[in-house]
């Protein structure tokens, strides 16, 4: 019997373990059409916790009492399907679970690239995507601009900072603990600031940025945005990717620095990835290419078995993962 | 003996009077090439605030025990400058003081347009630039969008209100009061928000543009601008062009719906007018028109006498005037 993880209750604040619940999770009959999956890495991503409340938001919330989603990368192991053979590598949706029965449209092949499988979770996948498209079309980051990312040690962030040299561009990124930081640096950012460290984050920007900064990544949103606020150059673009501090927080953000937004004319702009799915052949020609250079990589932290998914969701959220976080069955 | 108002103290928080000092201003004796000129008009602006603050802005900060300045609309008194006369009607930056004497450069000549000359202070001037260029340009704001305007019975706003009906497009402008919020409907507004009845601003919003909104123009920042972030529908521009709220306040500002930015792909941009020097006679052609054909006019709130400047300034930040405030001398 395949299992599952529902949601069993709407988390307010930080989640925790009893909002999830395992239980079997009965499969259709396989018609023809159809591929049965056996899920070998699941992902979990800080957009998950948006969706478990019930607010007006671009994706409907989860439901409770139903097996969750997410991304996922699986084997084929039976198909009734054209073009789908056992032993198949596919990326799909129906993540938060060990085996996964639909019609084949919801399946992806993953092409023979000779990477891991798990790179399609991460920087081939949406993870990368939103780096890539985030930087380059939302922020329109340029060669020789100063960009600045918050959790670069994260999936997303360290994928930003890989791009962004890669492009030309001086990076500053800010992660949480000398070793995280120390990552960044690996990474190639020309200055990691630790915003756990004492002192304002705005004045450790300042210090690694005496000129400012001409692009601000956010991942995190709170202290971070408002010190890119301060730090802002004349016409600078903030990309807005992810608000990890605030989703778990039922206070307002407070901005000390917002009023600069006039003076210095900055843009401020949302975005979600799947805006740019028409241009994910683009994404992935570049970044196939930086990855077969050794010039992007994906790092990862990796915890095990289907048991794991509710505790590496929650770590997400105390920043115990570097890179993308998965998990393996 | 000319007289000019002087800022005697930086103000903390609200400006008071005790900030500012009228002193006698010796006038440069005039030199060939020079104009001497009356001034009959004087401005105020909610953005002379922060240039009272000594903080990294667009413009420098005004100094201390230096004479303030400003726009203002005057009368040629003396000329030893080719193209000018005296009687001659001119725009210029030497405001809260009575005469000004300076290269003839530094003034413009008001077009014999018929109209009152203030108007080229208000609705031909940078007021109705900035409800223009912020709403069509900035905010790219298209005939048949829902757009909010806070501040609707102030000088931009009230343009704004008026620019967007003649655009065909559907307004709705926060006022305080029901005196203003039915001067705003006047306007042409489809809806007014009485900011200062009870209730959460973002709910009246909604009760009045159930659809949300494409749009937001900001005056004023603060729960206005939360509002529009939860109103806001998908793809939604908001132009900033001013946070008075945020001026006086040692506060930070306390947003609870900032989130709402990436769901919606809102982009927020802030901007000055000064940005679009360059397309003025664009501009100029089309308000002209329209004030031409009756469909915009400027509203204001006189105040008399170069004495009443610092009064009149600070009740911009009560919100007692309407329209755009004027001293006539």
């Amino acid at each position: 019997m395949a299992r599952a993880w529902y949601l069993k209750s709407r988390p307010k604040g930080m989640p925790t373990l009893d909002n999830f619940d395992l239980r079997p999770l009965p499969l259709p009959p396989l018609e023809p059409g159809m591929v049965r999956v056996r899920n070998l890495w699941l992902s979990v991503d800080p957009y998950m916790r948006p969706r478990m409340t019930e607010a007006k938001s671009y994706v409907a919330p989860y439901a409770l009492d139903a097996p969750l989603d997410g991304g996922a990368v699986g084997e084929v192991v039976e198909s009734k399907a054209d073009g789908f053979s056992p032993g198949d590598l596919v990326s799909h949706r129906f993540g938060w679970r060990d085996e996964a029965a639909a019609p084949a449209e919801a399946f992806t092949k993953l092409p023979a690239s000779g990477l891991p499988p798990q790179a399609y979770l991460n920087t081939l996948g949406i993870i990368g995507a939103t780096a890539y498209f985030g930087l380059l079309r939302v922020a329109e980051a340029k060669a020789g601009e100063t960009v600045f990312v918050s959790a670069a040690a994260g999936a997303v962030g360290s994928t930003v900072v890989q791009i962004a040299k890669v492009k030309g561009m001086r990076v500053i990124g800010s992660a949480g603990g000398p070793e995280k930081c120390a990552l960044v640096r690996e990474l190639g950012a020309d200055a990691a600031i630790d915003y756990k460290s004492p002192g304002l984050l705005a004045d450790k920007l300042e210090a690694v940025a005496p000129e400012g900064i001409d692009v601000y990544f956010d991942n995190v949103g709170g202290e971070h945005l408002d010190a890119a606020l301060a730090q802002a150059r004349e016409g600078a673009r903030f990309a807005i990717c992810g608000m990890i501090g605030a989703y778990n927080s039922t206070e307002p953000v407070a901005l000390r620095n917002l009023f600069r937004i006039i003076a210095a004319r900055i843009r401020i702009q949302g975005f979600l990835v799947s805006d740019f799915r028409d241009r994910f052949g683009e994404f992935q020609r570049d970044m196939g290419q930086w990855i077969a250079q050794g010039r992007t990589s994906g790092s990862e932290t990796v915890m095990d078995g289907l048991e794991a998914m509710p505790a590496a969701f929650l770590a997400l959220f105390s920043g115990r993962n570097t890179g993308k976080m998965l998990v393996r069955l």
